[in-house]
C-alpha cells in the first residue's frame, strides 16, 4: 500500500474511490490529524487494508472488497487460464478472510462471484461495473434510509449514536450517521452526543469529524457517559448501524452497543438500528450465531497510539457484542422500516 | 511539589506516607509505567495535587486532605496570631475547593476543624495525631469491609469492577478493590473483569496495576463491554466504590458506574458498593442534590496523553454520575451491611 497525499480537504462521502485501475483509501487509521489516501493496487493490498482498519465499517467493507475482486482480476489477467483461476480462487479466500463478523463482505464477495458463473475468462470490466453498481447503490440505500429513519422521529430531539456509520463506513452519507444527516436537515434533531467508542475511538475520530464537516451540533462523551445522560437530559433516540443481522433480528455491532440498547430500555428511549438488507443474513438464525470478532488485547491496552494499560495486564477485546431484537424499536433498511424486528417481519421485508 | 524517586518497586497500600513534615504521595498520574512520590511540603500543594489527581479516590482525597490542614498549621506556625488564623483558614478553603463530589474531603477537613474549637493556637501536633489517626482508621475500616463483602458472595464467582479502589485511592486495602482483595483470598473470587474507565484509564493504569501485584486473575475491558460480557459468561457481582452517598442511598461514583448499574439490573447481577460512612452524607437528601463535578472537555479529546479527538470537537465530561438506591443491593460499611439500601437503613447504621 502507498501513501498519496490531498491537495484539497477530505469529504467523509469520498472514503473509497477507484481511479486508474487502484482503489484509494481514504486512511481511517490516521483521521482525523492527518488527512491521506493509501493507493490498494492488488486483492492482497486491499485485504491488508481491510485488516488494519484503513477502510471500516460494514457496508464500507463490502464495497472495498469488491473493487478488491476487480483488482484479483486486473492483477491475474496475463497468466495462463489455471493459473489465473488458481490465483483468483486465492485473492477471494484472501478478502474473505479479512475480517469474520460484517456479512456485507461476504454479500458483496458473492454478487461478484455470481459474474463469474459459466464464464470462461474472468471478466475484468464487468466486475469493474458491477463493484461500482454496489458502490453506487449503497449511497442510494442510504440516502433512502435517511429519509426513513428521519421519518420515524416524530419531535425534535437530542440523540446518542455510537461508532461511526457516516460517509466514512459506507459508499457516502451512512446508515445511522445517514438518518442523524438527514433528520437534521429536516430539524428533527437538536444535538448529537457521540460516544467515543473505545477501543479504536471512532466516535471520537471518525463521526466527531464528521459531525463538524456537516456543522451538526455534538459533542463527545466517553462510552460509559449515555446511561447519565440519558437520565438527566431529554434523549429521544439512539440511533446505531450495523455489521449483521440474523435472521430473528438480533444485531452484531461495535462493541457497547448492547450496553446502549440496555440503557434505552430501561430509560424508555428509543433504539434505531439502520443498515442496508445486504447487512441481514437469513442463514444465521439468531445472534448467538454470528461469529464476533475478538481482537488483540493490544488494543484495549494501548490508548491513542499510547501504551497506558499496566504492563502484563491482559484485556477481553471483543470487537462487536449482539443486540437481541426485543430490545430493536425500530430496524431501517432501504426497503423499508420494520417496527419490533423479528423473524417474521425480516423475512417480510426480504420478500 | 518536587518529585522523589523510589528506592523499591512501588506498594499500592503506600499511597501517602507522611515523611519528616511533609507528605509524600504516589503519583497516580504516572503510574503504572512511572513509580514516584512527589512532595507536599504546604496545604497548597496538597490542593493542587488533589486537582491535578496525582492523589484520588474518595477516601484518599479525605486522608490527603487531613495532611494537608497539618501542612498548614506547620506552615504558618511562626506567624502571628491573626495573621496565622488568616493564612489557615485561607488553606481550608483552598483545601475544600479542590474537589466539588468526594465527601470524605470535607468529612476530614471537619473533623480536623473540631480540633480547633476553643483552641488559642493552632494545635499542629494534635493535629498530626488526628490526620494519623483519620489514615490508620480508614485501613481498619477497608479490612474490616473487605470481610463483610466477601461473606456476601455466596459462592466463587466473576467480578466486574469500575474505577480504582484499591490501595491507591484509599489509606491501603481499598473499598470495592479491598473486598475483592480479601473474598479472592477466602476463594470467593475466580475472575476480576475490570472496565478501563475512560476518560482517566483509572483501571487500565491502576487497578490492573493492583491486581497484578496482588496475583489476582484479572482482564481489561472497554467500558462499552461490560453489558456483554454480563450476558456471555457467569458474573455474579459488580463491585464498585462510592464518593458520595445521600441519605437515601442514591450514589455518586466515577462515571460509567450507573451504566453498570442498569446493565446487572437487566441480568440479575448482584450490585454492591463499598464505602467507609465517611462518604454518606445525611445533609443532601437524594442524589440529585449532589454536586457532579465536570471536567476538561480535553480529557475526554485526548486519550493516554494522545490528542484523538477531532479537532474542534466538543465533549461533554462529568467525572461522577447518580446510581439511585434502587439498583444497588448491598452496601457494605465498616459499621455493617445495608441491604437494599434506603432512608431508614442508612440511617440505622449510622446510629
Amino acid at each position: 500500500m502507498e501513501v498519496v497525499s490531498l491537495s484539497a480537504p477530505a469529504h467523509p462521502d469520498q472514503a473509497i474511490r477507484w481511479v486508474e485501475s487502484a482503489v484509494l483509501l481514504l486512511d481511517q487509521r490516521v483521521l482525523p490529524r492527518v488527512e491521506r489516501y493509501v493507493r490498494c493496487c492488488t486483492a492482497s493490498d486491499m485485504a491488508d487494508a481491510i485488516r488494519a482498519m484503513v477502510v471500516r465499517g460494514a457496508p464500507a467493507i463490502g464495497i472495498a472488497a469488491a473493487y478488491g475482486v476487480v483488482l484479483a482480476a486486473l492483477q491475474h489477467a496475463n497468466k495462463t487460464p489455471a493459473e489465473r483461476q488458481r490465483a483468483f480462487d486465492r485473492d477471494m479466500a484472501i478478502l474473505a478472510a479479512s475480517r469474520p463478523t460484517a456479512v456485507n463482505l461476504f454479500w458483496a464477495l458473492r454478487r461478484m462471484q455470481a459474474l463469474l458463473a459459466n464464464q470462461p475468462n474472468i471478466p475484468a470490466e464487468a466486475l469493474l461495473a458491477e463493484a461500482k453498481h454496489i458502490h453506487q447503490e449503497d449511497i442510494i440505500a442510504n440516502r433512502l434510509m435517511g429519509e426513513l429513519g428521519a421519518a420515524c422521529i416524530a419531535a425534535p430531539t437530542a440523540v446518542i449514536t455510537h461508532c461511526n456509520t457516516g460517509g466514512l463506513a459506507t459508499g457516502g452519507h451512512g446508515t445511522a450517521l445517514g438518518v442523524i444527516r438527514t433528520a437534521f436537515q429536516r430539524g428533527k434533531i437538536t444535538h448529537v452526543y457521540a460516544d467515543e467508542t473505545r477501543p479504536w475511538l471512532q466516535g471520537s475520530r471518525l463521526t466527531a469529524w464528521e459531525l463538524l464537516k456537516e456543522s451538526i451540533p455534538s459533542s463527545l462523551m466517553v462510552d460509559g457517559a449515555a446511561a447519565a445522560r440519558m437520565r438527566t437530559s431529554e434523549i429521544g433516540w439512539v440511533i446505531v448501524g450495523a455489521d449483521r443481522i440474523a435472521a430473528n433480528g438480533d444485531v452484531a455491532n461495535k462493541i457497547g452497543t448492547y450496553q446502549l440498547a440496555v440503557a434505552a430500555r430501561y430509560h424508555g428511549v428509543k433504539f434505531m438500528v439502520v443498515a442496508p438488507t445486504s447487512t441481514l443474513d437469513l442463514s444465521i438464525a439468531s445472534g448467538a450465531d454470528i461469529p464476533i470478532e475478538t481482537r488483540a488485547a493490544e488494543e484495549v491496552l494501548l490508548c491513542g497510539g499510547t501504551a497506558v494499560g499496566a504492563p502484563g495486564a491482559d484485556a477481553w477485546n471483543p470487537v462487536f457484542d449482539v443486540t437481541p431484537a426485543e430490545l430493536i424499536d425500530v430496524l431501517v433498511t432501504e426497503r423499508g422500516v420494520v417496527r419490533n424486528p423479528a423473524d417474521k417481519s425480516i423475512r417480510a421485508i426480504l420478500s
